[in-house]
């Protein structure tokens, strides 16, 4: 995608006890930053004050296109407004952009998804600025993610598409409130972790349990990857099945939307290249030859500063 | 989606034994039509020449604003160019469009995967009329689909985008070369009667071997489904156990893509009734609530026809 020439735009990534505010260039470089902490302001109003008057003060007397949001949650994109967010109580029906517009002397604020706005950042800016078509992906605690087709952000009817997370792979498979079998009941960091401890249980020798010092409460999908990294064969096991459930959900989306790629980011992700070598692999094994030699696989680059990049971006060029 | 007022185009539904062409008008309906037996055509240029002889006749006076071909097959929309029709030997690497411009005074002609052309038929003219985003889905020998995103036909990186067949319900499932457990293997026609078959060979009661005359090899969906209304417990669980291998793979589509509606069209979706209730229940069942009150399915309403008008349609918006 492409942007206005010299302009610049203020992205907010919102969190549930702090906000992110960067000043961002049009060639989605963060000029300034600043972190503003939110848990113990009284409420929404003092909220609104606080990070409004941040972005106030970020904006100094610089020229900006205007300002971006991503909140975890639903939004209606075109209205700018909060349905729910689902883990940060008291943001149900929250007219968000015009309330920001009025405390901005009128500057335009645009919000989304967060994992929409980290999709048009990464789509924009990083890994996947040179395609028409890509699947942004983000492994977390669950799985995101955000669809860029023909250049531009997908968001399909409930400003919500690209819920990668609820991609069944397996119709009998674990139930959640969204469905059976989603790929998130199997990837997501918890899971990544109980499947661990499911094997150590059984008895299976591996050095995982001393990486934690014994206590496998300790166990982390990092902790899982590095032991892979080091040939252990619980963790490589653990790694191998992930990336086989990545796979068979990627290869639908593959049928369903021919991207020309998957930018994977998130926790999961990072330093990661066994789990890529292996998605790859198993991604290849779910394709029909001609997708599996024309689609292509890769990291996330703005890495934790794609939130506040991908914000501004909302301003930046929509 | 709105076509441009007055104008009238030609459809060519392209067949491995015959070609169907209609002149069809900006309201989607056919106001002639003809049929062309190609079988015994003895190469590709004789084929050229017959079918775009019937196109000039079919035009007459008069003023068409292009020619719309629909082909079983991988085809790069943008170029005019067949790269493979699997099913129809010979029609390897062809210049389809500019090879008929060339022959009919270079009048327009556009061309498409014939499903895709159905899709935008249906989401033009038919059933998919009111929606921005719409998913087309056929049942059939496969299970063929087509995408209407932001009101327009989205083909993908690859021109086929919308593969649902291809869209995997059971990560450990039926081996296909596109991969495992692709929703086709579940519920193509074949798979439908096999799986009765499967259950009357395990000495279930059932009148379904009265209707085909004791014949199993003359089992079809169509027989099935009679049955399946008639209240036979056997072809009530084929039906049941397609409409839920459906749902799976509507679901995910629906995180996916967040579409308005499913169009379902093709052989097995006519007059299918309880097909249509129990794909509705399971779709339910597979999704969170907000989603399952907002999702619509719908049958397709352009029928055989669907071909044809699709065909018109491409050279009608496009």
């Amino acid at each position: 995608m492409t942007t206005s020439e010299g302009r610049k735009a203020i992205g907010v990534d919102f969190g549930g006890t702090s906000v992110k505010i960067a000043l961002v260039d049009d060639h989605g470089r963060i000029l300034q930053r600043k972190r503003i902490e939110t848990k113990d302001l009284p409420n929404q109003d003092a909220w609104f004050d606080t990070v409004c008057k941040g972005i106030d003060e970020l904006k100094g007397d610089c020229d900006v296109r205007g300002v971006g949001v991503g909140v975890p949650g639903f939004v209606d994109h075109e209205r700018g407004y909060i349905y729910e967010l689902p883990n940060v109580p008291g943001w149900t029906g929250v007219r968000m952009s015009s309330i920001m517009e009025d405390r901005l002397d009128g500057l335009r604020v645009r919000i989304d998804n967060d994992v929409n706005a980290m999709a048009l950042g990464e789509c924009t800016f990083g890994a996947g600025r040179t395609y028409q078509h890509a699947v942004f992906v983000t492994l977390g605690t669950g799985v995101g993610g955000g669809l860029l087709l023909n250049n531009r952000l997908y968001r399909g009817a409930f400003s919500m598409a690209g819920e990668i997370g609820h991609v069944s792979i397996d119709k009998e498979g674990r139930v959640s409130p969204q469905g059976k079998g989603g790929v998130e009941q199997y990837v997501g960091n918890r899971r990544i972790v109980e499947h661990a401890v499911r094997l150590l249980e059984e008895g299976r020798t591996s050095i995982l349990d001393d990486l934690c010092g014994g206590d496998r409460s300790k166990l982390s999908p990092k902790i899982i990857k590095e032991a892979a990294n080091r040939g252990d064969g619980v963790a490589y096991e653990v790694i191998d099945s992930i990336t086989d459930s990545l796979a068979t959900a990627f290869a639908s989306i593959t049928y369903i939307l021919q991207p020309q790629a998957f930018i994977v980011g998130g926790g999961v992700a990072e330093e990661a290249e066994l789990l890529f070598k292996l998605l790859r692999l198993h991604l290849n094994e779910r394709l029909s030859p001609y997708f599996a030699n024309r689609i292509e696989i890769k990291t996330a680059e703005l890495g934790s500063e794609a939130g506040m990049i991908g914000c501004a971006t909302l301003a930046l060029i929509e």
